[in-house]
């Protein structure tokens, strides 16, 4: 188990919608494991933000992630496209990455599973809810979850 | 979010050690999302009742299971070895497995996430703490977490 004190754990929130992103940056700052999360608005960007391409060339600002928090729908980029990529990267795909969204429609949990994401979270729809999934979310990756190994 | 009621989740419990096994029964005996164990002690074994092999041809007896937690060092097939037979199967590939394993070795580690593990976690020595990581697991993937889609 990560240790609950230390250097923080890097989170990658890749979501364009700002009030789910709120939610997400709240329900972490209350976290028991300490962690910093890098808000990323589009699917371009973020692969930008991993491959250290771009604006995001600073490694030391723009560390790579210990956990990957993906909505599907985004701009530029999709989901479902930044997942395939992260995961045939020798140098990405032992990131774990879940699948946050709105969306439950079988083919998105279908595709997003046989592109090897780590688990696939539909977004609660009150508040309540979705502070306690980003409890539960943060504890079990960033706390119970084996720190992936880089290859 | 899966219901907290209704038809039971189905989670197949490969793991030698007899007292591991019970403190993974107790923890999910009383977690809030209904389910259901089928304990299986070596690798042979686990990939019978996978594939509907050998003693496990009744699949409403031994369904496919919601979550697989697997332990990796198991007697004639090793769990490292099951875990990629799972993961290259088009039937079960889909199917979340969470390795539970007393190993932190790197090897270990870098090897179940190149075979698609959806997660690692190490057993905690003591009990108290064995047990809160069954409450947060179990509901993790069975409450959070999409039910896999079959193929």
């Amino acid at each position: 188990m990560a240790e609950l004190t230390g250097e923080p754990l890097h989170i990658l929130l890749i979501e364009d919608n700002e009030a789910h992103a709120e939610l997400v940056i709240r329900g972490m700052r209350d976290q028991q494991v300490a962690n910093r999360i890098h808000h990323i608005m589009d699917g371009e960007q973020a692969l930008d933000y991993l491959f250290h391409k771009g604006a995001f060339t600073d490694t030391a600002k723009n560390p790579r992630p210990n956990l990957i928090l993906l909505d599907l729908r985004l701009p530029r980029i999709d989901g479902l496209d930044v997942l395939k990529t992260v995961k045939e990267s020798p140098a990405l795909r032992r990131i774990p990455v879940v699948v946050l969204t709105s969306s439950d429609a079988e083919t998105d949990i279908a595709k997003s599973n046989d592109y090897h994401a780590n688990s696939y979270v539909v977004k609660p729809l009150d508040f309540k809810t979705f502070t306690k999934l980003m409890k539960d979310l943060g504890f079990y990756w960033l706390g119970w979850n084996a720190k992936p190994i880089p290859d």
